[in-house]
Formats: structure tokens, sequence, C-alpha cells
């Protein structure tokens, strides 16, 4: 009896990207805890529990379903993308290792899924097709000097960046500020990718330089690609132009 | 007539991490093209031609296959895990950008995959709950000295790194100098994480710490990960350990 908590990974929202690894685990559980908006993505069993919770209750939610699996049930937790990139995997982690010992013998399975940067990346072309890194841009979590010191940093290097949780009700200075950040390494004609949705019916993707990346709306359901300094776009007629870094670096000074 | 090429990633391995949209492109396509052990994962269907090629020809493979799709065919490029992360999607974008006009007019679909390191990390915790990176340490195609700038980047400033293409026959030292120029940043206790054939027959997991990363063997179907300082591991009796990064990072010196 020492129970089971699935950790399972949605993808970035229809269906078709759902991997049957993370199918199986949802119609196998219990009992299903989650954010709201994600259980609603999630077909409805007969027998099945639903437990909602908000988007900001990460660790509440956590502590509730590992204390459920511990009294020997299957139990699984649904993430947005995939659950290891900033989001649930890791919420689930911190409370085995603050909780009761019963936590350590419950089986955890993390089911990865497809997440938002790979989505977006893949309707676009391929921005991420060199070396790259994926940052948040929240500050709940961290002081705003570090998210620039990993700005600075990453941009520098020559990482395409990932920027994950641009712009929220509570933060709504932190995107502008990042994106004038990275002014300071990258030319005005780099590009920036905004997928918002990718997968879902109000998918909305553009494509911007740098000098421009500002006056962009995103959201918490947007996903921010900026490119290097070797990222290309490919003019088309009639059809979305193709975003990619090429696989091969030359130059030290990226 | 414009033809149609699908770049479809097939994700680590095992058909249960096949996304449906994956599984519906390979289905739709009249031709496959891909390396050889990728093709093999695909089931064989009647009427469907292949041409498999060897492992380093992507650019290759990439012009053939969109020749084909420019004659009006549907065509199918297959690539391990990800198309978009090293692999083949930017190899496609680069032979459109430098072929025949008649290449921009095709529709191109990007089918995302499970790429290595989320399929890594989930077997093992949530190494990537925070700020990481995801580095190639091939220098066929970058300078060995923008690697080694890029790793230290990267540690310095707190990501966490997911290094893809450690070893490979023709690239014996790379992943023992990287190991070696990343304990420069980490303390010796940082855990390091090596994934091979992650969902395949011959998985193997295991966990290290930094001190003693370079006496693991990896080859090109190993993808390690290694820590920041706040990465954490959960002992637990009778199970693998869990390794995490917390969603919180307090310091601004990571």
């Amino acid at each position: 009896m020492n129970g089971h908590l699935a950790v399972v990974g949605l993808g970035p929202g229809d269906a078709s990207c759902l991997t049957p690894e993370a199918s199986a685990a949802l119609a196998d559980a219990d009992a299903l805890y989650g954010y709201a908006a994600y259980l609603d993505r999630v077909p409805a069993r007969a027998g099945q529990a639903r437990h909602a919770s908000d988007n900001r209750e990460e660790r509440a939610r956590a502590a509730a379903a590992l204390k459920h699996a511990s009294r020997g049930a299957r139990v699984a937790v649904v993430s947005g993308g995939d659950p290891g990139v900033f989001a649930m995997a890791a919420a689930v982690c911190e409370e085995i290792e603050a909780g009761p010992e019963s936590f350590r013998a419950i089986d955890i399975a993390i089911i990865p899924g497809i997440t938002a940067m790979l989505a977006v990346a893949a309707r676009i072309g391929a921005p991420l097709g060199h070396d790259f890194c994926a940052l948040s841009l929240s500050d709940n979590l961290k002081p705003w000097e570090l998210i620039e010191r990993r700005l600075d940093a990453a941009a520098s290097a020559g990482f395409v960046i990932a920027l994950y949780n641009p712009v929220s009700r509570a933060r709504p200075w932190q995107f502008g500020a990042a994106i004038e950040r990275l002014r300071r390494h990258l030319p005005p004609s780099t590009p920036v990718v905004f997928g918002r949705a990718v997968t879902r019916p109000s998918e909305q993707i553009s494509v911007v330089t740098i000098e421009h990346a500002d006056t962009v709306e995103a959201d918490m359901a947007t996903l921010v690609i900026v490119g290097s300094r070797q990222t290309r776009v490919i003019a088309r007629p009639g059809k979305l132009p193709l975003v990619y870094t090429p696989r091969a670096a030359a130059e030290v000074s990226a």
C-alpha cells in the first residue's frame, strides 16, 4: 500500500500532442489534482475524483496529492506542457523532501510532455536549433537581479533564450525590462518569436525584431523565444516566415 | 502541387512517448527519410517508400526530402527526440534557405516530440525544475573555445545544464574536458544525471557527483544533466533517488 503518484504533462493543449503514456496515466488514476483550467482538458471518467485548485497553489496541491497517494491510492497531478519545466514536478519533489517519511515510499512516475518552447519553436521553424536556455521571468521565486544576471550571461555567450512566464497581472514591467536588458547584447535586427496558446483555438504566432519586441502584447499563455546573433528569418510568399538558428556557429565572440 | 514536408519528432524511443500528431504524420506520408536506426522505429506501411541514410548526412537527407516534396509529394523526415533540438528541423531550414525558390513554396510542418533532456529529467525527478540550458558538446560545428565559454557562462550564472552529444568515437576527450571546466564553478557534491537510451530496453540511469562524473561511461545515446548549486538529491529506500532543482532561488551569487 505505498500508493502511486503520476505527474502528467498535458503538452501545449491539443489532444493530438498528448502522448499515449500520458493518456494512460490519466485514465488509470483514482483521483486527479490540478489547476482547474488544466483539469478541464482531461476527459471525464466515472468514478474518478477531481480536485481543482488555483494556479498559484502548487505546493498545497502537491502536498494534498501526496497525502492522498500515501493512503494507497493511484493519484495523478496534471501539469501544463512538461511537468519538469517550470511546472508541477519540482513542487512535488519539494513536498516529498519536506514531508513525512511515508512520502518517500510512494511510487512516483513523472510523465513528460511537449513543453511550450518546443511547441512554439515547431510552429515557426527551428529557432532552438543551436544551444539555448530556458528562463522563467517570474520574480516571485527569485530576485530580479538574478534574472538580469542570467539574461546577460545567456545573451552574451550566444544562447538563444526561451522566456517562460513573461508577463502576469502582478508583474507588468518585467518583460519590457528584460527586452531592454537583452538589447545591450543583441543587434536591433535579432528575431523574437511570440507564441500564444499554441495548438489551442486561440493560437497566435508573431515574429518581430528585438527593437520592437517590447511593444508586442504578451501574457501568461505566451512563450517568447529571443534569437541569438546567428538566428535567421526566411521569408516565404503567402506563408509565415521560417525562423531558425543554424547548427553551426563559427565565431567565438558570439 | 506545392508538396508537403513534415519533420517528425519520434521522442526518446518507446511508442508510448510518440504523440498522436506524430503518428498521423508518419502514416500520412508517401515517403519517409531518416537515419536508418530511427526509420526502424516506424511501423511499415504498404506503398510508403523509405530512404535511409547515415547519421551524419543531415543536409543531404534534408535536400533529398525537400526535392522529393517539391515534386508534389507528401514526405516525412524522421528525427529522434524533438526535431527542433539538435536534430533535423534546423538542417531542413538551412536547405530551404540555400535551395531553389520552389523549396519556399512547400508546406512545412514541424511535429514536436519529447526531447532527451525531458525524458531523462522525468525518470529521475525534476532536475530541470529551475532555469536551465541545453548545450551540444559536439565541436564538429563550432569551435571548442565557444563551448568552453558557454559552459562558463551557464554554470557561473546558476543554470542547470543539459549536455547533448557528450561523446562520440571521433570526440573522445571533450566530455572529460567539459566536466573539468564545470568543476571550476560548481562544488564537488553537485549532482550529475546520466540517462542512456531512456524508454528503450537498454535504458540506464545513474546519478553521481560532479567530482566523479568524468569516470562514468557516456556515448551518443547518453544525455547528461549537470545540476546547479541549488540541485538536491532525495534518497529513497529501495528506489532510485529523486534529483530536483527547487523552483525558488534566493542567492544572486548563483
